[in-house]
């Protein structure tokens, strides 16, 4: 391992300090195996009750896991030691009136003492414990992103916040699948069981070759595809709010916490 | 309710009393709910080791909650007060080198000092669950028999038992699917999860219209049907092991226990 080099054996605290520093902008994908990575969403103090309660309105696409002890604070203490939310993601992404502006490595020019931010569940915590039970992951096996696909199903909406829930699918046997929703199950604070599967025009899907985010991924003879809620729903609730101003992570460009995938199990 | 009438209020010692005493003979679907009611399986104490043993390798279509004490004993003490296992079911089937011979009231007069006999899990216990979740029974709904077929997957065998899997099909969205899936995980000693869904072809079955036991339901618009290993799965097995002589229930006359349902659960 070169000095500075981020690889699989990276502890957590040590890939947010390097994010933090400028010597790591990349995916998160693969790294510090066992560890919860988490969406971030960041808004002022003035919309953060609406969000919140959009989380809790729309617990699998937004899983809630931990969000600033008070406004202005840049810690996730649930979540580990020194996380600095301004920093600790590779790179995150500007919103301003519901447009993606600008895609920054790190938002502390930006920070305002009213922030708030939000740690959300993320599939990398799933698929981990999918893939340990012998599963097959599409995207993983393909070195693609997940392809990801709007719906015709509504989220609740609450203040500025709604919109379309948006899905991830893995094409899996029906025998697996089974097994899948049984694992997801554990952990409801990941996505939890999957929304869907078969048929994807009955949630308003008109054709899986071309997802509206991710890559499309090939489904073979005998297996259905699967659709769990996924974590670009707030991205897409934060363009129907238009905040004035807003940041979330880059897509794949996580936070990396110090919480195990496995202490989110809840049974 | 007319004093020796069986009806849902109808504690499971009662029925099982006035089962014995000739005073019912019907099917027990539907009686005393809340409690569990047994597929049982009768056989000589020469096969019973095969039999623990076919159960055991076949978990989902043969889960076995209780055996025989001892050979000749006919009671069941960890499934209720008194039962007898020779008159306490309506209605038994008497197998002779693997054929149906005979669907006598009781098996008094045949029973032998070497018989040992098996009650096994039944899909009353998890039908239960799924109505009590608010989902919906196609055969309830319609007032017939569950559809079983057939499949293409062999069971291990054990000494002369092997067989087919045989499976009951309930159609269901994919979303109630998935929470059926989650509910009958709880249950593994009454079938536990599904074993497939959708293509009926992919398990061996041809035509959903006409299965090999029950009767047919009706699949509606967006509904995918849902398969459960079936407790018909060891009649199956008895057929192929033609032992000279053996005895189980007849379908739907089972027998009715102290047990709860909700005891069953593993979480």
């Amino acid at each position: 391992m070169e000095p500075g080099e981020v690889n699989a054996e990276t502890p957590p605290a040590q890939i947010r300090a390097m994010a933090s520093a400028g010597g790591f902008c990349g995916t998160t994908t693969g790294l510090a195996p066992g560890y919860v990575q988490c969406n971030l969403v960041v808004v002022p103090e003035k919309y953060a009750s609406d969000f919140a309660e959009f989380c809790h309105r729309n617990p699998k696409p937004c899983p809630l896991l931990a969000r600033s002890p008070a406004p202005g604070d840049t810690s996730l203490p649930e979540l580990g030691v020194n996380i600095d939310v301004r920093t600790d993601c590779p790179r995150y992404r500007r919103w301003e009136s519901g447009q993606l502006v600008d895609e920054p490595l790190d938002i502390g020019d930006a920070w305002g003492d009213d922030f708030v931010a939000f740690a959300l569940g993320c599939s990398f915590s799933f698929e981990e414990a999918l893939i340990a039970d012998g599963l097959e992951i599409r995207n993983i096996t393909e070195g693609v992103n997940v392809p990801m696909y709007r719906t015709d199903q509504q989220c609740q909406s609450a203040g500025p916040f709604s919109g379309q829930l948006v899905v991830s699918m893995r094409p899996m046997t029906p025998k697996n699948a089974i097994r899948a929703i049984q694992i997801c199950t554990r952990f409801p604070s990941v996505h939890g069981a999957p929304v869907h599967f078969g048929d994807p025009s009955q949630i308003g899907i008109p054709d899986l070759s071309t997802p509206d985010f991710g890559d499309p991924v090939s489904v073979a003879p005998g297996e259905v595809p699967v659709f769990w809620a996924c974590g670009v729903t707030p991205q897409v609730a934060l363009e129907q709010a238009k905040l004035p101003l807003a940041f979330t992570h880059s897509p794949g460009h996580m936070l990396v916490t110090d919480k195990t995938n496995a202490g989110l199990a809840i049974l």
